[in-house]
């Protein structure tokens, strides 16, 4: 059965915090969207900020392939006529033909909010709607905190419904707007709400339970046949429902079709992308679409999971687009090291004496505070150096990094490093925002004089710190990860040591190293 | 109804990816859960590597006023005794009361993974159970993959569960180990499973579909008892049943009993004390907990919100000990920070100016990447100097630090500070682990001159490293927390730089002057 998908990324996603979009944002992610497949995309308020109105102007000229644009409005105000409400007016002239309208539908918010009786609310849903469906529009009713509502007054809620349904509305939405409802009782209200309808019933959750996706999911049990979401569950307070999670259970597990069959492996894909342009980290155990999603790191799972894939997996992670990972850890088996050693060196097998060798280097690099979890660029240099196949690009002979104060605490880092490759050598010194800042630019300075093209590509996209084995204050192993890009492939190397300079250092030559073994070893 | 409380969070929120817990880690977030009230801490196995078997001897000396301590295990290897498994010995000599074995419940598992008939698997339960319980432990059994292997084979799986009942086991305990069930499935299994029992019965879900929240919720519907999950939801994979939303849904939405009911408002506070020592960010918009979980930022919203609190709030957020945000406008909070006012500047009212004040103050200071969620001391220093009641007991001239590199790689950091005291000074110089280290020691030097006994009594104790708003690579802001102790009391305090060392040294100078301030100014 085919459930339509409505996604919001771009207007409720966008009230959620820490997110802001430009106009050029919004058409990057309407069109990956529109390639995903989903069938509606609500943009915004077409009125409400100069973005939103020149986002509408904009999208006139894209052509979409299988999503139509909605533009988001409200119920007339109170007292007026729908023809004479200028945000309306708005709406019915929209480039759109879709529209979606929210309106009240508890009693407590007619009364409290608007200040209205509930008979003018009713007018005021069915005059929008009529008038702008005489305006040649598809008017969704988005009944806002339709099942708080119902809880509150059952027959006034519905009657909501009913008024949006005989004033034309072509789907009516049921919205859990403060995302405080259960599993439960969404089933038997939407049942409830389908009873008295006749017009397709469509669900919009919160996630304020943590029960966006399962009240999304019971909907569709009960009957609603739209669900509106965001891919990776972007909104308001604790976010709207996870359309990355629910796509690939509704369809993959639950026998719907939510986008052509061919488009759930681009899940991952199109997760990771939406999450890189609003610039949000993609949380890394987000169901099927995170980087820990079917990545096992205890030893029995591991090994488990070798023998019967889906012995440890409810799912295959190719049918989503991710990958099994094996997170390298000192819990880790020998399995996970295998793996993780196929491309390079292919001709170890579980047997080798390499194998137990390479486990106990990893051992004892844990011991230092290393972790190969998130670094597997490192972990491949550090196989690489073990069996001979490494080839050193250059090395560091020396460096210094100076910090200091003078009296007003204003930053002063700087440093200089002097790089070998073979017989020549070369100086540079930089200063920057901190001492592994200014290293950071005075190696690139002097590297860039050996492999400029190289080094020019690589840059940092993320550097992190971690204090480990707290407790011994600021004599404490500090495990640093940095995380680069030439931008096409992304790897992370990580450094640890009781000095954050010497860790940082480590992860930088690492980073450097790797994508010269990479780029001239081939 | 009481629903009783079983916290891994220490076990399996280990094994999430970018865990990891040393030994005083292990012991804090105990101290925490006992304080909070949940009834047993699941702890990790007391054989499987050194730091568990260290925390089990360290655990011995602690006193606990709420929770049981559980060590995990699994039932015994295949075809010999259980009185022979040198694990299951280790677990009928731990020295805590409760254990928790694992065995499998799903027929594929025992085929294919143990390599052993379905027989020999029961007798694996029976034996292992029934030892472990002639031993005088309490024994709770897992049933690994329970959910699946019902779906799989519905007699042998129930099988397991009454084969561990019959041997003893105090709760049998059902796990959707892969943690790709639904709550319908989960509501008809568990109840077919107390169907057949008279052992109460526990539930625990995995993340994998989103659904781990309302599964174990639908488990405790159809009459399941125990609830496992960690604080915070870490865990394997996607991760575990989030103890921090189940427990107020259940507590103040759901009528259910699971901690004392004064305690349900240290929800967010515990669940921030773990991220903090886990060295995790607390996703903003987790449910309850979470900083925006109650952020609005919808102009609607934040309207509605201000004439009637639960027209857009499913909840009050101080009954979890959260508070309500306006994103574009911060006027929450002043209660929170009149609270922290009370001891150092009683003479404040929420109608002051200086709080008006004080507030402009903290978000000035949270823009340049303060946070003193966790650095109360910092937050005192800061309100003490802005109401002219701060001492200032030294100062820093300047320092330089120096780090460099020989040609091996060996560390050196050496540092030298002038530090005045009224008309006096002294210039100090020390070597250390890094240039922090180094300069923390030379600062100590220094001040001792003047202030011997104090500055002697202080001894730092954590050191954590965050950087923020990643993505601008080494140039990125940092935030340095650091825990210090005479001995007596413990207090934290802050500071952020885009330079590591001035962010350091600033947390350092507060740390110190905080000292000094409530030790000479009373």
């Amino acid at each position: 059965m085919k459930i339509t998908i409505y996604d919001s990324t771009l207007r409720d996603g966008a009230q959620g915090g820490n997110v802001a979009f430009s106009v050029s944002d919004k058409i990057k992610i309407a069109k990956a969207l529109d390639d995903f497949g989903v069938d509606y995309i609500e943009a915004g308020n077409p009125f409400s900020n100069p973005k939103d109105i020149e986002f509408f102007e904009q999208i006139k000229d894209v052509e979409f392939k299988n999503s139509k644009i909605v533009a988001f409005g409200s119920t007339r105000r109170r007292d007026i006529k729908a023809s004479e409400d200028s945000c309306v007016n708005v709406m019915a002239g929209v480039g759109v033909k879709t529209v979606a309208i929210f309106g009240k539908s508890w009693d407590l918010h007619v009364k409290e909010i608007l200040k209205t009786s509930l008979e003018e609310n009713l007018n005021m849903i069915s005059d929008t709607i009529s008038y702008l469906t005489e305006c040649g529009k598809d008017v969704f009713f988005d009944a806002e905190h339709f099942f708080d509502g119902y809880k509150a007054n059952p027959e006034y809620a519905l009657q909501t419904l009913v008024t949006a349904e005989k004033a034309g509305a072509k789907y009516v939405v049921l919205c859990d707007t403060n995302g405080g409802c259960f599993p439960d009782e969404i089933y038997e209200i939407t049942k409830t709400a389908i009873s008295v309808l006749k017009t397709p019933v469509g669900i919009h959750c919160h996630n304020d339970t943590e029960c966006g996706v399962a009240n999304s999911i019971s909907s569709v049990r009960a009957g609603a046949t739209q669900v509106q979401g965001t891919i990776i569950g972007i909104g308001e307070r604790c976010g709207n429902t996870n359309l990355s999670t629910l796509i690939p259970s509704l369809q993959l597990k639950l026998g719907y079709e939510c986008v052509s069959p061919d488009k759930v492996e681009e899940v991952t894909n199109i997760s990771r992308y939406i999450a890189e342009v609003a610039n949000i980290a993609l949380q890394d155990n987000m169901p099927y679409v995170g980087k820990s999603a079917f990545a096992h790191k205890g030893g029995m799972h591991v090994d488990g999971v070798s023998k019967v894939a889906h012995s440890f997996e409810h799912i295959n992670p190719s049918s989503v687009g991710n990958k099994r990972a094996f997170l390298l850890s000192e819990v880790a088996g020998r399995t996970t090291v295998l793996t993780k050693l196929a491309d390079i060196a292919p001709e170890i097998t579980k047997e080798s004496d390499e194998l137990k060798a390479i486990m106990e280097m990893l051992k004892a690099q844990e011991h230092k505070g290393y972790q190969y979890e998130a670094a597997e660029a490192s972990f491949e240099l550090l196989v690489l150096k073990f069996l001979g196949k490494f080839k050193e690009y250059f090395h560091i002979d020396y460096f210094k990094i100076i910090g200091e104060q003078a009296g007003t605490m204003q930053k002063a880092a700087s440093a200089m490093v002097k790089v070998c490759v073979g017989e020549k050598y070369e100086i540079a010194a930089d200063e920057g925002d901190g001492p592994v800042n200014a290293l950071d630019k005075a190696l690139r300075t002097a590297l860039s004089k050996f492999y400029p093209e190289i080094i020019n590509e690589i840059s940092l996209i993320d550097y992190k710190v971690r204090v480990m084995d707290t407790g011994a204050g600021t004599a404490a192993i500090v495990r640093v990860l940095i995380e680069s890009t030439d931008g096409m492939d992304v790897w992370t190397t990580v450094g640890a040591s009781t000095d954050i300079i010497n860790a940082s250092v480590k992860a930088l030559v690492d980073s450097i190293e790797y994508k010269l073994n990479k780029s001239i070893n081939v």
